[in-house]
């Protein structure tokens, strides 16, 4: 829905609350013929309580057939379209750790890898170098690199991974890749693609042939690859945009970071499940909108490990009690994605929900589970940037349009 | 979904193949109150048990409402939004009597028609002259039009309809129809509705003129009125923005044309169902994609005869085992769109789908028909084209969306 359109209809502030519980990765698949999926195996006597008293569904984070990264499924979520908001990856990678990124910083992703004499890229990943020995790299690389009016910094992501940024005037992330892709050449310089980063493509540059020269006598990792240039977007802001004091809960960097990214408030880290839920309830008189993170969900998903992702599945619905004591006038329970056991991986297969709110027409189901959210009125298949309106609906937010 | 988004995900090659088996104008209605459709009424064994490891749903060729042509409807098919990608009927009238278009070629459909002797049309069709008789009149016209510097072919194709090719130079299809739609009024003058047609219309101006010279002591027949000018789209192909080598297994030249357009390979016709899949069989180590043409669901649809419709339908099913010995990874069974015997032409009614993967999320439905579908996690009402991102997303063809 177009933000211009929904922020006429805004109708000013009330006390209704907004909840926005996603379980990471949460649809599933059957890991046998005519079997339940994670969510239909868990015993859910909370959702399934709640799910006669909601509306169901499945949406799709981004478009059908497309398996979503957890950032665009998130702004999704949110209410953007992810082919319209779209993120650059060096902004994802430095949301992915923390990173303070500032709002004219140019950010990348960087491998390090191992060159040959020629300076032939022969292991783009440098064989998996464990983080310390990338900690190390990146310290190395931040005290010895020199490049006047501009600072740079380095940090390690995870194994060879790393986020370079640089931070400087007039700069600008139009930048092409130095990844070949292939072993055998050599890195790419760094060109940019619109003359508004030729200043920044020069800088990155100047970088890696210092770069090279630091690296030259280390052997696991002689060289580095950088991709995914990119900087904070200049987005239309949630709160603006939809009326609504917003706080993310989550306990990793990425989800705080994509909140962060559309302007919610985003605390620190709590380490807990519980402690999300304690937060929730200490926060909610200052809010309107709580977006809280799940992420072990996905991670056994990821795993494979069924019965892990069945039980984290269960820890949540003994959680909703406490959610339901706050009163929340909408409740919505869903995923970002699906994360079959059976794939361990991202995948496309719609997500289900659970939108719960006082005003709802209920379906009358008595599960939440993928088969069940088949049957219910919020349909199959609908793009997750669809719930937003509906949740400012039911939170009685909006004017009617026309008269 | 937006080409370019569907090529920046694909993964680059693997072994999983895809087939789309088209039962031409499968949807149906009931003839009778609380009857079954014509696929309802099947007995189709294989198709049911298919059907409860599937997804099912009910598709729409162009848009709610919009009944499909078969040319638009099997664009649809193969992933191509039939309103932007929009081909003319000249084009399309090419395509559907097998003729070789040429790149820059204009084509045309023409009308035999009859004129009174102010040159006013008294008989859009020419009593609906028989196709012998087209026959006769386009050899005559070939042989007496000449225009120096172009070559001009005519083809019967069925009763008064005729098929017009204009080759040359520097010639495009921006031309205005001569019909003028109504009796009483004379045939319009070819006009250029952009400049770059202004020499082919011109062109079209003097055939009409030698034509009616020509035509003058015809009597059942003794003028011409020629709509749809049109040149082959410069399309983005197939292969390409899919990355999979295709091919189209079809008896009638239409659909072998359709295929063409977007690059499909398409090999002379073979004369019944069986042949279909013998060559489906023979080419299966050779290609990732194959689209299965059946034609009689359609023919008998649009002579009313439901019981043969029926039959046709069960004959398709009584294959269904061969297709399957294949082991496709992705199978697709499904219209272009409905012929409801009841109504003796193509409709709007949504298409029955169903989609098996061995990674898709099975309904559990133990049947294949119209109600069935609607009830299928596919959902209903959806474009046609979005099956061709879900078929590669469960050919593991696409990379994830984003970090």
């Amino acid at each position: 829905m177009d933000f211009e359109i929904i922020k006429s209809l805004l109708n000013g502030e009330n006390e209704e609350k907004i909840v926005l519980l996603v379980m990471d990765g949460l649809g599933g698949l059957p890991i046998e013929e005519n079997g339940k999926t994670e969510l239909e195996a868990a015993s859910t006597p909370n959702l399934d309580a709640l799910a006669k008293k909601s509306m169901l569904g499945l949406h799709e984070g981004i478009r059908t057939g497309i398996t979503p990264g957890s950032g665009p499924a998130h702004l999704s979520l949110f209410g953007y379209d992810p082919l319209k908001y779209i993120v650059g990856r060096g902004v994802l990678s430095a949301l992915g750790i923390d990173f303070d990124l500032k709002k004219k910083d140019v950010a990348a992703r960087g491998n390090f890898c191992t060159v040959d004499k020629e300076g032939r890229v022969t292991d783009r990943r440098a064989g998996r170098i464990p983080t310390e020995i990338t900690e190390r790299l990146c310290k190395l690389l931040c005290e010895k690199v020199d490049i006047p009016g501009v600072e740079v910094f380095l940090e390690p992501v995870k194994e060879y991974r790393f986020l370079l940024v640089i931070r400087g005037e007039g700069l600008n992330g139009n930048i092409e890749e130095t990844d070949p892709l292939v072993v055998g050449e050599k890195p790419l310089p760094a060109t940019a693609t619109h003359k508004d980063s030729e200043k920044a493509a020069e800088i990155v540059r100047e970088f890696v042939r210092q770069a090279q020269v630091i690296l030259a006598d280390e052997h696991t990792a002689n060289m580095l690859l950088l991709r995914g240039f990119a900087q904070l977007p200049d987005w239309p802001k949630f709160p603006e945009v939809f009326g609504l004091k917003s706080i993310a809960i989550a306990m990793y960097p990425m989800y705080r970071g994509v909140a962060k990214l559309v302007g919610m408030d985003s605390p620190p880290a709590s380490d807990s499940y519980e402690k999300e839920i304690d937060l929730l309830e200490e926060k909610w008189n200052d809010y309107d909108y709580f977006f809280v993170h799940i992420k072990k969900t996905d991670s056994y998903g990821e795993d494979g490990s069924f019965e892990k992702k069945v039980h984290e599945i269960e820890k949540v619905d003994a959680l909703l009690p406490r959610i339901l004591a706050l009163d929340p006038s909408v409740l919505i329970i869903t995923g970002d994605h699906s994360t079959p056991c059976a794939m361990k991986y991202h995948s496309w297969h719609p997500v289900p929900v659970l939108f719960y709110a006082k005003t709802c027409r209920p379906d009358g189901i008595e599960e939440f589970g993928e088969s069940a959210c088949r049957k219910g009125g919020l349909g199959v298949r609908f793009p997750a940037f669809d719930l937003m309106a509906l949740a400012l609906a039911h939170a009685g937010r909006l004017e009617k349009f026309g008269a």
